[in-house]
């Protein structure tokens, strides 16, 4: 998506560490007519797949999943990150593990809002390694559900996780794919 | 706003404590048409006040602030939860007290993202004793920008957090006010 790639060329930062920083557009503050032209083109990408509910994971999943739902005219259901190992009998439990910040989460679904009878598209904005849409994908296999497939707005390339995904049968689609980048360096993107 | 208070009234469960469950359409799956409107609304209240930036917290807030966002035609900036006590120096920081989950959060803007010259709407999904507003107020008066008002789309008008920012002098618009509730009885809302 260029629109999005030129965004990331003009705004984004690459900071050590494998870290790229899109929080003025992306993930902090939003540019709501990029959100609304990716919607756009997640839309054109699964709009032929009866896609009957679009899950996410908060926080910053969440926006993005609703800008994309209006064009589906689908419900968004997005996973809570809990707090409680109190968690109560009545949801699903996936476990992700966050690289950047270094701690493990389970996530928790209401089993109402995923069922045997939905096709459900995943949505987020990062795919690194790919942990929170593992965790989602256990949940959409918990819940008898099937998997569509996963949008990820930007894909780390060079950390594995979007292809691992793909190499499992998983339909993948990145708006943008960064294969490698580093500190003053352009970033080069995959085509 | 009528299809919200219909949606509570169906769709809603009381449970004690003071607890409004709205997870099947607002806060956990989300309607996204009812989604729509709510954005409708705030844009037809607040279109006149030339709003340059919406501001909220994570993480149920960001995608009532997107799709409302989308009308006015103006940037989100949504509020984290820091999880640490090194904040970076170049962020605004508010405090907020959940007493759903009975905790204090530091919550952070990047200073970049809400300057002198924004006219700020704050949005929430829930108004109950204020905490989360009074955070985000912070934060817009740290920021040296001006108030609008705050939009929420459900507030709890016996806990007394709407009443007490408008007697401060802040424009509240809530498109439901809840004004009784009972487990078992029926919901009363402010007219």
């Amino acid at each position: 998506m260029e629109l999005l790639k030129q965004k990331i060329i003009d705004h984004g930062i690459v900071k050590a560490g494998g870290v790229l920083r899109v929080d003025s557009f992306l993930n902090h503050q939003i540019d709501i007519s990029l959100y609304q032209e990716i919607g756009k083109e997640f839309y054109r990408l699964f709009e032929s797949d009866n896609v009957t509910k679009i899950l996410t994971v908060e926080a910053s999943g969440i926006g993005i999943a609703c800008m994309t739902a209006q064009y589906f005219g689908v419900p968004v259901v997005f996973a809570k990150k809990s707090k409680t190992s109190n968690v109560a009998e009545n949801n699903y439990v996936g476990h992700i593990y966050s690289f950047t910040h270094q701690c493990h989460n389970d996530i928790i679904v209401n089993r109402e809002y995923v069922t045997p009878q939905d096709r459900v598209l995943l949505i987020d904005d990062f795919l690194a390694k790919g942990s929170a849409f593992e965790g989602l994908i256990d949940i959409v296999k918990q819940a008898g559900a099937y998997l569509v497939g996963a949008g990820s707005v930007i894909e780390k390339g060079f950390q594995g996780g979007g292809d691992k995904l793909r190499s499992c049968g998983i339909r993948v689609e990145s708006l943008a794919i960064v294969d490698s980048m580093e500190e003053g360096q352009p970033i080069v993107f995959r085509n």
